[in-house]
């Protein structure tokens, strides 16, 4: 598995990140088993958020890292804050809303690192963008966890071009991702400016719902590629986006070891320039200018 | 009442801004009556044009400072200029255009500064952005009208954003303001770019229509707010805009001086983060993702 | 014909540009003929692109500068890469594509040179913003063009603001245009950011299709503007761009001596601002706010 930095100053990620979003109503075993998998094919880094599963995905995964404590330093673990969810756990949210604030995303740390059973977070992301965000909070909530050693690098999510470059003034150091839906099946960040404004902090994106959401099936311009590469609808769509000058690091989110077995194999496909562009009229439904 | 600086570099007004925009067809009494309404509220700061009420308000408004000059250094005299209405008073003007040369703005302070009865305006707005703006020669008048002290500061209204920044990058010194209209029912400046620019530049907004045209009426979401932070909707819809983290600096015109004791209580409600979010749920029609 | 440099590092074109698009199917006495009159009027200036004329334009060109060598150095030659057509002469290409391959531009400029009948080329733009643009390799591909005398110049055509500023940061020498379709029927590029960020960079655009496609003649508008002016409807919409700020440099694609003549003209033309804004309404629909 390919590995490479997220940004210059940033963290080594495998090329492929193993997402704990799905990972709901799964027992420690099956965990374990999909973490073993995933190390097996050269996954190591791992996306979590703190309210994924109801705010209960993290605490399972952190239960296997408890008895395994040893593979700690082979993998990234990835977390969010940020969103406050409707959950029974946290009656006093009567809303779904955002908080950014020093002290929601400090608590919000202390609870992943207590979840994960792990004492630092290799990175932490601001999971979608508030409009009450104040980025010298951020920043100053940001220095503080970076000098206590809890979290080792800072990325966000879902943020816009502008929304990146103001926070992004306000930090001493890098964000090193901006976590992205982006697909075969949306293409919003190729076009709005998104990742090229990414690629001019030379920061590497990260990509949700790489295979948009199982769409993808019924596109035959998609079926035809995977037999002139032996490949996968998945694999297709995964190299799709890997082939993207942008160092796209797609999040692959599945239950199944057979599944995070095929994504990793998507590495190894380089599809033909005139393959790539064939997708993407196939996607758009006309041809470049 | 809150006194902020609009930029590091820039000048203090008080958070909210009474506007001449409205103040038509009154007499100099019931201008001297809203002044004094506004400085016993501590209101010290006040938005003018050169256009406003068809070329005439400035004068009002001078006509009473002549007579109370006293209070020229306790108040904050903001201006604009570029734009070139159809009017009686300007006979060579046949259809409404923008005018940003080097000639119509000092020509246009001159007359502002004869209107208003004062020998300095503390800050200068181009109004609309001119497509035909070429921003060497603004930074040519510019530099002019604050070298003879004629204008104290400069900014700039509905521009976007990069828009500001093309204009700023041709000036010595910083822009301080983008006037903007931004209300609980006009949000596009929270996701079009333009507020995340202001606060990378560190430059604070102002708000125009900060009550949305009285449209907030019907919303029974902010009628629900009002029990509880025992205030009146202008107020809420106020003090909604006063949370956002850019610092905006709300413009009420109101010829009412109830309505502006009535605003400047505004400042002191603090508005939960959760019925900030509530209210945006309403104005959007759907939950943050 | 008035002369304006591209970019205070750049290159000095006749403020009208001769564009070869349209050159197709014409015997080389027509071209030299086009040459004489363009240069005549002062048009030093011709733009190019591989592709024009299904890969053929470039070499009718060359074929009379061949015979013509003494005005090579009078000239400038602009020339495009990057996009693949579907044709008969690269039977290898079978879906219409975008390379800006580092391999694939030096290749093109070979091509262009061999075509051009000349040893260099004063201004080398990327055709499209090819979403798998890498700007890095690119980059590479522009540093040795321009080591080895191959291109002067550099620059872009139909780029965003952020593709502009993406490839731009990975380049030690400016960029010296971006060529855009900009004319009084098509104003995207006054309205999205593009032509501020062009103005930021102080960077000169070109504009293809100045006349808009034709589509002008319908509009009473620029008709009322004929007589006042005593100029024609294509000199009157060239007028309109040539007042921007932003120093638009329109590129006239015609095969008829005449309609270059009448274009020329147009340089003179010092159009109202009251006119400017006319045209804009009419264009729009709606008086400016």
């Amino acid at each position: 598995m390919e590995r490479r930095y997220l940004h210059l100053k940033g963290l080594e990620c495998s090329r492929i990140i193993a997402g704990a979003w799905r990972w709901n109503n799964v027992d420690e075993k099956t965990v374990s088993n999909l973490i073993d998998t995933s190390l097996d094919v050269g996954i190591t880094s791992f996306d979590h958020a703190d309210i994924y599963g109801d705010y209960s995905n993290e605490k399972i995964f952190g239960n296997v890292l408890r008895h395994r404590s040893s593979i700690r330093r082979e993998i990234q673990l990835i977390t969010k804050c940020g969103i406050k969810l409707l959950s029974d756990k946290h009656p006093g949210t009567w809303i779904k809303h955002y908080d950014t604030t020093k002290e929601h995303i400090i608590n919000s740390v202390d609870q992943s690192l207590a979840n994960l059973g792990t004492d630092y977070i290799d990175l932490l992301l601001i999971h979608r963008p508030d409009p009450l965000m104040d980025p010298e909070e951020v920043a100053e909530a940001f220095g503080l966890l970076k000098q206590n050693g809890k979290v080792l690098y800072f990325g966000v999510s879902n943020f816009t071009a502008t929304q990146f470059e103001m926070l992004q003034s306000c930090l001493p150091f890098p964000l090193i991702t901006n976590q992205l839906e982006i697909s075969i099946e949306k293409l919003d960040a190729l076009y709005d400016g998104t990742l090229d404004v990414m690629m001019k902090h030379k920061v590497a994106p990260m990509a949700w719902s790489p295979l948009g959401g199982g769409r993808l099936l019924n596109n035959s311009k998609a079926l035809s590629k995977c037999s002139k590469y032996k490949a996968t609808e998945s694999q297709i769509a995964l190299a799709w986006l890997l082939k993207h000058p942008a160092d796209i690091f797609p999040i692959i989110g599945t239950t199944q070891p057979e599944r995070i077995k095929e994504a990793a194999k998507a590495i190894d496909i380089v599809l033909d320039r005139q393959d790539w562009f064939d997708m993407l009229k196939a996607a758009t439904g006309k041809d470049v200018a």
